[in-house]
């Protein structure tokens, strides 16, 4: 099931997402959702991000290609957790603003897990039964501030920082999917999920281990190597075999 | 005004504070509200957090005290943003829960700032306006866990790390409040927040020149020189002058 939300006047309603036609869905997505009618065709509709986290989880260097192409980084021990704010969040299509301030901006591809249940100390092994599914999701970080900071909150929580979309894919195995991310059409990063240093089910167990996961949580998952630097007017796609591809155009503030 | 949260059978219930008599509130605390009945005495009603935040954003290394103990340390050019998850907050009198695998925790007593409304770009000078009140907090870290990822979200998110209470306090002026920790009576941390490398306008103005704050959005403001290491069996408090004591037990996992 490809699970959507997109705007209807004032609302945000829930829908699934069928041979490019979006049926209004009713019930939760977290229980049970049936399909209702037609609510039009995917290309006519507002989407805005799948789901609306209440925490949104990320993973510092979790792909073996993207440490290695930085010398000074070594192969981590454990997952290294992050959060970034979920005023970041924007939908497929929602413009990614880049601030006053930091000079460099860059995308990050990365697989998203989306929590389907309120979960802690979950094992690895049953990590499949508390993960509703996956998206796509753009990291974006001005690298600059990521430096110089330390901690990476600010550099990767400005407002629009964190693309997510277009669906919420609950019926597929994520563990060796194709992941890209394009600037204008020329393609920066190129990889699969296979390639994790820590995968999904390890991913799970760490974090629930540290706390509480509730139903609509979303883990990033990390970034490949060749994360591709933004400019005004660009468009960004972040492509996921079998999750499609989540694209933001790129605009200054102001 | 000093507003409570407090439980009822299954619903967390609003209240006021007045001369240790809790009084049921109506209405909402980032609009307006009206005293109620008399719910109870607050020894006697069990306090959960005063305020339920979409983001609890925190800053480090922000007393000049606590830069200056680790030489290692200098003072920062900017506020250093990070985040603890939401599912870290409990309400004074619950356990501070000690998770099998760090060896090193702390407490670190902290003046909090409650959003009262949705605000972004907030110059220092409005910053006033924006605010609903303060609180006290205890940003509870696992210390070898900080040094050990860098990043510090693992180390400060545990279930259990972010205590918050007892009252939200809205006629106060916070510039210059004495802040303490002491662990089973022995004073640990002993400061004012007049000793805050970023104050709090200047903090409002710079995690809003980032992000979108939201009502109940928690920004915790740093922790002064000392912070105490907590043992199975002990009694943190947290004191700010004006906001009350914040008083947790500790208790080891399992």
């Amino acid at each position: 099931m490809h699970i959507v939300r997109y705007r209807s006047g004032d609302e945000i309603l829930t829908g699934i997402l069928e041979e490019g036609i979006v049926r209004q869905a009713r019930g939760d997505m977290f229980d049970r959702l049936a399909v209702g009618p037609a609510a039009g065709n995917v290309d006519e509709l507002e989407l805005v991000a799948p789901v609306d986290p209440g925490k949104l989880i990320a993973i510092g260097l979790n792909y073996k290609d993207h440490v290695e192409e930085d010398t000074d980084m070594e192969l981590p021990e454990n997952p290294i957790i992050f959060l970034k704010p979920t005023s970041a969040i924007i939908g497929p299509g929602a413009p990614i603003v880049l601030p006053d301030g930091p000079e460099n901006v860059d995308a990050e591809a990365e697989l998203c897990i989306v929590i389907g249940q309120r979960c802690r100390h979950v094992k690895a092994e049953d990590a499949d039964s508390v993960i509703l599914g996956y998206c796509c999701g753009n990291d974006v970080s001005a690298r600059d501030y990521q430096f110089k900071d330390g901690q990476w909150v600010r550099a990767k929580g400005f407002d629009t920082f964190a693309p997510l979309g277009p669906a919420i894919v609950t019926d597929i195995d994520a563990s060796d999917l194709a992941v890209s991310c394009s600037v204008n059409g020329e393609t920066s990063q190129d990889s699969r999920t296979s390639m994790l240093i820590f995968d999904i089910p390890t991913l799970v167990e760490f974090i629930s281990g540290v706390m509480t996961l509730e139903p609509g949580d979303v883990i990033m998952t990390g970034t490949p190597a060749g994360p591709p630097r933004l400019s005004d007017g660009d468009v960004c796609d972040v492509e996921i075999e079998g999750l499609g591809t989540l694209r933001n155009p790129v605009q200054a503030a102001g």
